[in-house]
């Protein structure tokens, strides 16, 4: 049986692959932090939501997110995430945009026992000495 | 002026250099996890201090832990804190087991707002595929 973050994960990977806004930031704690791009963090839901539509913007509408392997940790009600991203996407110039990330996520369990990110950074250890 | 989890991390990292095992396990929460290695989790300070007691015995009482750069990411109470961390020691059969890890680290702020490690991962991404 997959790990409920699994579960939850690739709900939310649907949900953006489908621009489904509302759904997607559903999946994050109201002062969550999103990895947009090394260097640039948003954090709170409208800034994440309104980070989510510009990479679709960015990826002319063409984005799909996948997973790969995937280890969890869990301690004190916490767990970090370690993932293989996969990003399916064309760029504005028409170009092949698609990798894979070593993606990095940490959730809380809220008062309800669910899930909740906090923090979403999908660079994983490639922002050391990208910062 | 550093981040407050460096000076932390810094600080722990001594007390692992020192063997001073009292020390190291009040950086914890009560329930935090510690990867020992690839497959191999514990919970809880008492097992984390005798983690650290093997992994001295292990390196002949020659580990010293040190750091390089580092990228604090923070949302919701909850600091992931990605660095890299050096690892002088010397094998138990002479060998120089010195190495160079990209660690990621879990830290939450406690009723007092005080930082405690709940998931210390020395490893990263690199976890992904070796479990």
């Amino acid at each position: 049986m997959s790990h409920p973050l699994r579960t939850l994960i690739e709900a939310a990977d649907r949900a953006i692959t489908a621009e489904d806004f509302d759904a997607v930031t559903e999946f994050y704690a109201d002062d969550a932090t999103l990895v947009v791009k090394p260097g640039l963090n948003v954090s709170g839901k409208p800034a994440i939501r309104r980070a989510f539509e510009a990479i679709a913007a960015h990826f002319n509408h063409s984005l799909k997110v996948g997973q790969g392997d995937m280890v969890v940790l869990e301690g004190a009600d916490t767990a970090l995430v370690l993932m293989e991203s996969t990003l399916d996407a064309v760029a504005e110039n028409g170009a092949d945009a698609s990798t894979v990330r070593r993606a990095t996520f940490v959730f809380r369990k809220d008062a309800d026992g669910r899930w909740l990110c906090v923090i979403d950074n999908s660079y994983g250890t490639d922002l050391i000495g990208a910062v």
